[in-house]
């Protein structure tokens, strides 16, 4: 094989899973073998992550007895919030989760106690706490409850914490669907990233910490806030059609648009755009909403592009108030999930993750004394 | 390709690289050309972290400026410091170094002013203040200097600051060859996984953080502490002989031999069993090195293995009166060399890595109402 051919792995099968399947044919995407539009129509983030993590759907009993789990781990230890008190106000809201969570590691390291699924659950849990934390305390000086409101799904607690009052029924609903659809998607750089760094029988926040950080990039989980950004540049639909020729007149990238893995569509894309349609109404928008769907069309004609996942989820993360830099850790929050679910079948059957390179540097040079050179 | 030839992505070229050559026929072990020997019997760390970043050895005026350079970059933000105090006296110190890079990143980002090399140097000349101001701190409450000496290498600064003494020629030269052989490896899974972060277009130091979690596994960096580990629980060679027996025949790993890229030998084992030996013979050491000698014999004879880079480091690290939990801090504080110049390398001609997976879940199912669930 050349180095051409596989320049980034595309294509290239890099382990088995039984977790998702993406893109394969006749089969759409399905986590667990149940499609996403079934879980995004008639689950709830919480369902889909224990089938994530513990491999079925729960059962009534089950999944009550795994939210009130949930809700006893949000609270943060003594120790971490004073770590969050000492970060800067202006660190970036990607760089605060990489380093919270893995200082996390600090305060309940793993143990043959507190095995992976604990401390996957408790990531889920206290995700929300340890960002919102740091939000309020560096915007407002607020020490806030993290815990509180108690009966509240992941997708309320988060909403309850950033605005300080109950979201509406709909707000948590779409947020939900969101968590939903950002859960679990194979192989891509931050899982995979994530199932290197468990093949070297690291801890389980090492290998967090190493999807969180390769999340942050534009080309993968940073794409929900460039395309936000995008959508903001424009005030209707016309200037938005003018101001994305132009872009790509300029081949420049835009964001929100195409996968390595899918070629016709996205299918999580339609779903969370159904969404952002509502809210738009609900909200009275005649702004984004009317933009996103030109830049869409755009997209559509100028390069046969269609949006993934990311790009109707900016606007929809925009009108249930959220600030844009808090979309990608929103990714995180969700994709905990997933990636745990990959750790702990990479570590199933473990073989360290360790390909070749093809080599094109210089052939052996003789040494050289210092006084030598020039 | 099947997912079970490619398990581990084992003989898979995952890209291009002219940083090194590692098991390439007829060409040994080769930074950006030169052969390892040479760099670790003429070459000092700091000439070698140069050729690694900036492509070249640097001339003597270059490299005089480089080592000022690096001794000026020592200091660590009041902000870092404050939170190291922070972090507990139980933490890893693996753990330790993932965090505090990572936290580095919000005191001193990423931006167009301060690019790759910069940061690389930065992290190259903190690395060990930031280590060991936590450790000091947290083992006798002292606050130290990590700036003194002014004109110390890197491995005369981490063995001043650990024993608060100068070091002899001697153990500031073995450290410093130890530094060398450690300092790049080709796509070893740390620095693949953080040219997989880098892939995403992420920041610097979110690649340097994954690399920190990915190298602290036993099957990576990991290797020279349970080496010395395994090395420290026989009190003679003849014990060691047959404990390693009892330990094959339950068929249980032993640390710090064979290598999936060498089948036979690592070229860096010799060099540092030689500066191991001299140093035992200096300590007047019954112990340590015969029982190491015995092992690799051991080895040898039953399982036709061969010792890797890590098996006689860890004697050597022993014989400096370094603590078994900075052996694989010391392999990070080298390895950000080779880290820096992949990720370098990988956002040249950059494609995002994301390959595909096999899947082996379960055909599609139907969605089943909670209430029907059982």
């Amino acid at each position: 094989m050349t180095a051409r051919k596989s320049g980034g792995l595309a294509n290239t099968i890099a382990g088995e899973t039984a977790i998702s399947t993406v893109g394969k044919e006749g089969k759409g995407l399905t986590y667990r073998g149940y499609s996403i539009h079934d879980l995004a129509h008639y689950g709830t983030f919480e369902e889909t992550a224990y089938l994530l993590l513990y491999g079925r759907l729960p059962d009534e009993d089950e999944l009550l007895g795994y939210k009130l789990k949930l809700n006893r781990l949000r609270r943060l230890p003594d120790g971490l919030r004073s770590l969050l008190e000492h970060l800067p106000a202006t660190m970036q809201p990607m760089d605060v989760l990489r380093t919270g969570i893995s200082a996390l590691a600090a305060f309940e390291p793993e143990t043959a106690d507190r095995g992976p699924r604990q401390i996957a659950d408790r990531l889920l849990a206290c995700g929300t706490s340890l960002l919102l934390y740091w939000h309020h305390f560096h915007t407002s000086g607020l020490r806030i409850d993290t815990e509180a409101p108690e009966s509240a799904s992941i997708a309320g607690h988060f909403l309850q914490l950033l605005h300080g009052r109950p979201p509406s029924e709909l707000h948590e609903e779409t947020l939900d669907v969101s968590l939903i659809l950002y859960a679990e998607h194979e192989f891509n750089a931050s899982t995979f990233a994530a199932r290197v760094t468990a093949s070297t029988l690291s801890d389980f926040y090492s290998s967090i910490t190493t999807g969180i950080g390769t999340l942050r990039g534009p080309l993968h989980g940073g794409a929900n806030e460039a395309a936000m950004e995008l959508i903001e540049r424009f005030t209707d639909a016309d200037e938005a059609e003018k101001g994305v020729l132009q872009l790509l007149e300029q081949r420049q990238l835009v964001m929100g648009f195409g996968h390595r893995v899918y070629s016709i569509s996205d299918p999580r894309s339609d779903i969370i755009k159904l969404w952002s349609a509502t809210l738009s109404k609900e909200a009275g928008d005649t702004r984004l909403y009317p933009v996103s769907e030109r830049i869409e069309e755009v997209m559509q004609r100028e390069r046969q592009l269609f949006p993934n996942l990311d790009f109707y989820s900016a606007s929809a993360y925009r009108f249930l108030g959220i600030p844009t830099d808090l979309f990608t850790p929103l990714f995180v929050l969700s994709r905990i999930s997933g990636w745990s679910a990959h750790i702990i079948e990479q570590r199933e059957g473990n073989r360290i993750i360790r390909p070749s390179a093809l080599y094109v540097g210089p052939e052996p040079l003789s040494w050289v004394e210092l006084a030598d050179r020039r």
